[in-house]
């Protein structure tokens, strides 16, 4: 019933199904003065853009064989606002039971609400610890690689799903040039290890209750590439800037290497739903003039929940191709919008406290990390028309604790709020 | 007739219609010698290229929605080729009588011609007055925003139809990058407000005559944006190079804020076809060091006619969900081209005058404003196979009239002839 | 039976198919220890990439009309990396019997591996000098051209094909800027002109034999651009750096002509398959001191064969409205890929050896030319699991020998090796 166009033949061995979502966001930054601000972006720029334009087709290729193919002409503000166009680009493979294999252009598995397809999200953006896990990591879409993935229902008990990935990821497909990740001379490609679990213990018709743990290690940093840096924006893309981010490298240090490990758990009581995830960073740094290695570490946590008001109950995804298995959705509406009869399609209330430290020993002059410490109260109101349009109304308190310079004596954090508004067709 | 493939779903709730629009332009410039001549653009370059490249999607979603979604590979010559690649991505909300509702990346319906679809224009390129109206106040394609409008037959004579639009906006999804649209530190978005008004006050099967008013202001030209651009090429881009072109702002002065009015009319009587428009542009600007304030102001208009030789009428669109409400449009093709039988397509001989001063006090040294006058005259011959193939053969008569500064004493203008060739293939 | 989606009107006037084509390269390369090499690329870049991510439409339009449409999100390595958008965008007229003519941007037929589909290549890449003939000579695809195609079967001989086109063509849809192509002030575009000749001479049932011969000129180099460049990769695009190239032109030198004329002959039995070609390349030169000219040229060969270990015979097209006219194609799976059953798809096993000479009085010094020259010895074998999906595995063992200039006492060359994988799907 999500109108979704689809060309079959005949024998059913071959189809293509169209696929469209476009996400416009106004966002406008509330900031002190800029006159008297320190903070180190005062002035935030207020407006709109296009943050996801996708069309895509996908379908069925004889026995077996499943093939999916996305364009996106959106992305976020800033010099980095054109998100790769080819976002994804891939074969799955099902032929073996309870398995399947997805080679190519891969956005792969990973943490709570990286499961969650970017149509379906109950926030304008993931929280900020996910999305560096899968920036840096090797995770999120457009992203060359293999994931092996193994799905079982009713494993251990009845009604329980048990869901395991591994991945391993090379670079976007983003305009490369230059670097690393250029390929031109004297540059490897970086590359990744992913692993995802979730498991679904309870369930009861359109109540789900799961938990689960990731792991992802940077395998290299590729050629001669001796840094990588762990960055967010405030989970809102209209101003691109990233108010937090704790470059590993750099100076006297090289770093290739990395880990993670996170775990979560959430759960639906119909339309009642509640979630939370924690992840820790630990990096391997080397200096090479005290020829000394150390290990600065980060972490972060959010926790999140939604109620939603006509009552239609949160969906979960037992099984897909894609990153979306196991993962929680938006809700079915019940009654589309439209001005004859009662009908007012679904409403939903969601809020989620984030918090990110990306500080490490900042008060210390010559190994301290100043990355910035930041936390996010997002509460917001989801009208969803119908299947296909959404419009999505948040405000974000944020609170951001960071110095000019490890040991320095500047505070250049900020207090800021944000109005964030999204329009989403999708299909 | 247009072979425009639709799939529909079974109960008429959903559909997608596919479509295509590519125009391959070839440009000959013919110039006085460069070794001799003063002009500032001594020897444009002649050449093909991809003006417009659109592939999209657009139809029904449940009651009272209907969305589009475009893509364009194509642009115009020079550094300001890339046409923004997502060039619409809109949902229409028309579940109220006589309004419609239209939200994302839109292009609002203004002037004369721009009320006419890129692919059924007459001329290779919408006149110069209309595009610097729709580039700096708001309109055109791309271009993130809102807009209401209002429609009616029948409402104050047998067969009239009024339409009225009104419409906020912001920039184009242009790749940002630094600026103010760059949605970077220190820069919000430019923000327009654009209204039009058309009216049909005759009626008689084929033939139709309206007339029309305009009316668009620059809210804020956005972040530490201290100034804009009145500009345009000579209605070709094959070389993007602008021959004219005012800038508010820059040296001692500062703009933000400026405004336009225009009226026009036109008529077709079955296979003739005449309009004509004229634009006033009002700026405003302040002089930091004298501490005054300033009102630039310019203006342009054009003459146009069409001859259908064939005999087809031209067409009017009474009602649209896009910027083509209200517009004049093709003929249809009756006979298409085919060597079997007397089958030549549809012919139309066309001419237009375009008249576009850009100057201001251009003889004084301190304020005035030496931004160029030109006149074109374009006279061309449309051969339509199809109604998805079309031919166009142009030749445009282009006379500069521009100071090399205000009270300049040098010429830099030229005379010069602009040979255009476009094929097109739409449906 | 290779699944692609079309729709077609009720009268069959009218059809759009939906075309994909991803290909997902990866690329290892083993060079000497950088440490001690004294190449001139001493450490390429392994990693993966999109080479093609195709999307497009085509179909019949009226009678005797067909369109394509095309857009690319794929390209090669390096700073070149961005293929153009635009691929293809053309309309075919089809109704004079054995002609047709492809007008907008097209890819003109030509050589012996250019007249097949990138989608049906042996190889990872096209031999380089094609890629060298195709890059500047005026073909390959994003070329704004028109094309006449004359083609005929039982001419003279029972079961022989004619084939004979001529092509005007002027640059790519690549983004331009500030050049030549950039349309700008100063710079016509770059035309070609180019003509294939292919005949097949024997033919029974799948069998089939043909000879050919090219010729291709550059009309002229275009605005001020005074030279232009031989130069391709190792047959392989994750890394996008060229081992060997020659400019035509710099320094005291310009040149604004040149032509090349090639030769080939393939044949299959069944399902064996040998092909080869030999390209030679003559260019015009002026010494703007000394007031001469001079011609050096160059010269390239390959030659390649094929099993296909499952049985199925090559394809050969005897028509098409595309540049696939006359060229051979990926067998016809028999048995698409499944565990159930002894299904394994098509095998293929290839090698071809391709030589490039680039160098031209590379031992004097004032006007010699020490472009390099390479061998390339690929041997690889693909696995078409069905008609969609494709995985190839190739080896190349690439020897380059190189000066540092021309009477330079250098060696830059080098010997290497190149592991590359494509993973396919194609519609």
């Amino acid at each position: 019933d999500n109108g979704r166009p689809v060309i079959s033949s005949g024998d059913g061995r071959f189809s293509m199904a169209f696929r469209v979502r476009a996400q416009i966001d106004f966002g406008a930054f509330l900031q002190d003065d800029p006159a008297t601000s320190t903070a180190q972006y005062k002035d935030l720029s207020t407006g709109a853009l296009v943050r996801r334009g996708f069309f895509g087709v996908e379908g069925k290729a004889f026995k077996d064989f499943w093939y999916e193919f996305r364009y996106n002409a959106g992305g976020g503000g800033g010099a980095e606002s054109g998100d790769p166009a080819m976002s994804i680009a891939r074969v799955a493979y099902t032929g073996i039971d309870h398995f399947r294999v997805n080679v190519g252009i891969i956005e792969p598995a990973f943490g709570l609400e990286a499961t969650t397809s970017s149509g379906q999200l109950m926030f304008l953006e993931r929280p900020e610890i996910e999305n560096i896990a899968t920036d840096t990591f090797g995770g999120a879409d457009a992203r060359r690689g293999i994931e092996v993935a193994f799905q079982h229902e009713n494993l251990f008990l009845p009604g329980d799903n048990l869901i395991w990935t591994a991945a391993f990821t090379g670079s976007k497909t983003t305009a490369p040039g230059g670097s690393a990740a250029g390929h031109g001379n004297g540059g490897d490609e970086q590359t990744q290890l992913l692993s995802h679990l979730s498991y679904r213990f309870w369930n009861d018709g359109p109540s789900n209750a799961i938990i689960g743990a990731d792991y992802a290690t940077i395998l290299g940093t590729g050629g001669n590439v001796n840094s990588y840096t762990l960055q967010d924006r405030p989970q809102i893309r209209v101003d691109g800037t990233r108010l937090i981010g704790a470059a590993i490298g750099g100076g006297n240090f090289v770093s290739h290497h990395g880990f993670l490990i996170g775990g979560h758990a959430a759960a639906n009581y119909e339309n009642f739903y509640l979630g939370g995830e924690y992840i820790y960073y630990k990096t391997d740094r080397f200096n090479t003039v005290t020829k000394t290695a150390d290990h600065p570490d980060f972490s972060g946590y959010f926790l999140e929940g939604s109620w939603v008001l006509t009552g239609e109950p949160k969906t979960y995804a037992v099984n897909a191709t894609n990153n979306e298995i196991g993962g929680f959705g938006s809700p079915k509406v019940a009654n589309p919008f439209s001005f004859d009869g009662e009908s007012w399609g679904a409403w939903e209330l969601v809020a989620r406290y984030s918090f990110t430290n990306l500080d490490w020993y900042r008060d210390t002059p010559t190994y301290g990390i100043a990355g910035g410490r930041e936390g996010v109260f997002d509460v917001g109101l989801n009208w969803y028309l119908n299947n296909e349009v959404k419009l999505q109304f948040h405000d974000s308190i944020v609170h951001v604790n960071k110095l000019n310079a490890a040991a320095g004596t500047t505070q250049v954090g900020q207090d800021l709020n944000i109005i964030g508004i999204r329009l989403q067709f999708s299909n």
